[in-house]
């Protein structure tokens, strides 16, 4: 048995909004340092830069069938997250699949697996965030879950949540933290675009976080070649 | 000793200039699933789409002497297919190759190991699918055969058959199979442009395809979250 | 303890400046195949071409502080060049501090890590060299060496060594060499040109370097498919 | 900031006890293929078999600080659970922690990460299922939680679960799902002690399952090699 | 659809027997240094080492129905050679597939993927090659071929090929070949025997082989460290 | 051309002595975290733990020609280090070569490479820390330096330098600092004898280390799970 959650509830449209501003890196930081997928799951195509909310599906290895289940529960501003329940870089999805979400108004795909007609994908302006590009197709026999829980890219990814992927990769934000995330990633951003400017006149973070007296505490030496014999 | 076949026999032109009209993806399926290299061997730009004969190399680890001699083998709708005898990833081609190639017809290169040069390939507009780009000069010391059947990817490819190669990968068409593939990759296709209509249109894969009773029948239960409890 | 040297000797610029006329797998070449760093050490975009004087590095695990401390030692026309003391791809490195290099006059990053806001790098035309694209970010607790010498994409790079990094990868040159090999260099690009006309008339690799004989000596035999049972 | 939990609810005993009688493959069918580790979690020595109860511990890269609170933490029957915060694998953990536990009546160590003295924890008796063997020594600056959720080897582990390994890999049980899953273990492990003593026998799967008909109506076909033209 | 050949040939016992007898590196070396599999695929336990004639299978990804189908096509002395049709590092088979193996005289498995229950298997005395160890279980949804070629390893095996697995690996002998392989392997185990004793005895392989003259004629010059200055 | 340094200066036999009876974890912390080869050299049997002066070797990528040059520079007390010039597991080294080296007292051999006729070198207690294990032979054309630095598991090995090598793996020891290395790893065992006495007696790290009020001001707190909510 598996079973389709049919009235998830997602994270709130303007907290999603703002989180479109941000990239991942802001937003991981800004929340505490958790929620990035592995370095492995990478885009198709760059640059590229969405945040939406999670529809999740797992996947029997080498099996698509549950996307096409998953596709009916998706709606605009959704990003599908799709887990194989064991390791798999088989090619899941394709232009067709990629046709049929971006006339529901999804915003891309997030896969724990492989991804096909990336050429397609790209002139489609899909994006998609895969750990392989594998023309490798799939059978469609067997069930699993959709929109439960599930395991991407290492991280736990629960529907509704809100997942800001770009060219540095993917993090996922809780649904009920979507707010606050955003307003410390604001913060966040606020407070580097006063230091881009002092970096940019030439200042050092040395001086900009005030790092002197600390790297001294631990033991910091300033040489110079003279003094060292090897 | 080692051998170098000069009467190799190639796939019917036609069947050749067919398949350059279908992507890697739709060249699998139509053939049963069979023939796709790793997912490991991936080309050095993008978007880059190719179809030809294979003229097949076995190469030493870090010698490429034999892709020389190879060079010799090589007619106008080749793709030259290399593959060192254990597993290695150095350079074993760069510009100067390619110009030798190009300036032959040859339209690209497969090789299960490095390349170098990217840039000016890529500007030269050779494309090349590779496992690895490595800098790594090599030796020219041990001969090995040219075209004999080499394993390429993880696929056996035999001199003349047809190699298929796109921003998705590498497949293989054994030569006898070409036409016959051909046409079912030109079916295939056909049928998916229709389902590309419906799904643009909104309509579900599980309707397309007609999957919704045998997922009900596998035990597909559609449930709303107060279902469940958890 | 941990010692910043900030008196480094550096390469003579008009070598650094010739070198930088040079393709990696050229300089590479030129100086005896050695030198290369590690292929898993790829550029953020492409294409990208740089050479530069090295300010070294090390940095813990996890741990970014001891880049805001190399900062300081750049100048114009350095490449800085990171290395954690344990495999990390942590993304050590952002906007913030390619402002700040790229103030400076530092051309580029390589770095045995990771790197994040890679589509910022990109517009800012700031490259780098890394292991991985990782959003995951560092704390500011551990001291380590500046301008000592590092290990690097498995290479030994000196402060002052000279940097030329390209699509195909990057190359360390020892900074008593950099004249010597430089020549080299020139010399072998100079016979690589008429080579390439030469190839691009259409002469084989067989005949350019004059291979035939020694083939045959080691035993290389041409034959048809007739000749072959099996 | 970061907490440590004092007071975590852990699996009933019994529950735990029954475990340690069930291998990890059995245990992983009997709660629906659920909660296995990666497969690269893999024992320092063999043969290894434990069960216990999860105390968790969040580390930064290279940094092992919070093992020594985690330590304080633990009591007989449990098996400490070790995340980095960022992919490593430095040998956070020595033969002097594995004295320390194992004068505690911890079983073993499940780490994320790498660990040392391996030569040293196999004389002891002390298992450990670990990423990586690898000297690499670690500092102590950073802190982290301890008994609060964390992702090891792809699975969430919380504090009180019960923790299953043996040379397969590591299974991790939800605490309040111990008895269930314990139930379900030795109903399947007597099921299959029945189909051992038949297929010792020289009985087949396909009789013991039954799966002749399910095959044919597939359209699996048992031919000769006689018709097959190839 | 897919196929069992139920009548295939198999490679001469007398010649099997004879190969069993000598090791995986020899005869890779008496074959022309052709048909071994790639490092990946490792032995469960350690020491083994058998030779067989190969039952081959297909499975798909996640799925070891077909293992059931292949196991009725083994008789005394096969070896069973399990590929995926993409890659997957599942546990396909566990002791009840090897009880049922082992009663009917198979001795091994070779399988392009991963394998459990290893403690059983390894007290049981039933050697495999694997991939992986991983806990995680198969579905029985997706038929494929029994009795075909495979790739396994990157190597082709066809179904009566003889395998020889020891600790090194795997290497394949084709059934037409297997005695000539033998004599040869004989004939270089021969020969390598006196080696030893003339190693052993203290001669170097410089004189051995004579390899003096042609080291020099190469280049290769003795200095002492004065002579050298860097 | 390539040069065979004949008369290198060796580390201090008592020097080499002592190290002997530490182990590599010790050995790494006592001089500083340095040294350390990457993970990814593994003993090809356990328990294994040797020290010796390094005689080193660079070989071509698929070619062992320079380990026969390299065996007559050895002497009783060494270790071989083996390195390829560029990345490749191919099997250099089997069961000849080791009695070779065995009969002129050669402690073991450190390669960054495959290994072959592991089951007979286990026999014989030759230890061996290789890349992998893999039984592809190699050829003897290419000439490379023996008793240069070398760079070995991304270390830097000078000849006569210290290796010690144990079931945690490879650390080098500069020949100058042997003596200073042995005392800090002797002071450092002797330290660590008097902590897990008192770990084994019970006390915590935390105690030993005196560690709660460092955490205490980083901002550690202890908190009931009543305290947490969510």
């Amino acid at each position: 048995m598996a079973v389709v959650v049919t009235d998830i509830q997602r994270a709130a449209p303007e907290a999603v909004a703002g989180l479109a501003q941000q990239g991942v890196a802001t937003v991981h930081e800004a929340q505490g340092r958790k929620g990035l997928m592995a370095s492995g799951i990478r885009p198709i195509y760059r640059p590229a830069h969405i945040a939406g909310t999670a529809v999740t599906c797992n996947v029997a290895p080498g099996d698509n069938w549950m996307i096409h289940v998953a596709a009916e529960q998706c709606q605009a501003g959704d990003i599908l997250v799709v887990a194989p329940t064991s390791p798999c870089e088989d090619g899941y999805f394709g232009d067709l699949l990629a046709t049929s979400l971006q006339s529901r108004g999804v915003l891309g795909l997030v896969i724990d697996a492989g991804v096909r007609d990336i050429a397609t994908l790209t002139d489609m302006g899909f994006p998609v965030w895969s750990k392989a590009v594998y023309a490798q197709g799939t059978v469609k026999e067997t069930i699993c879950d959709v929109n439960r829980p599930v395991l991407c890219g290492g991280m736990r990814v629960c529907p509704g949540d809100v997942i800001v992927a770009d060219d540095d990769g993917v993090v996922v934000v809780e649904r009920a933290n979507a707010e606050a995330v955003l307003a410390a990633a604001q913060k966040r951003e606020a407070n580097e675009e006063e230091k881009r400017l002092r970096f940019a006149n030439g200042e050092l973070g040395l001086d900009v976080y005030n790092m002197r007296d600390r790297l001294a505490a631990k033991g910091l030496v300033y040489v110079s070649s003279a003094d060292l014999e090897e």
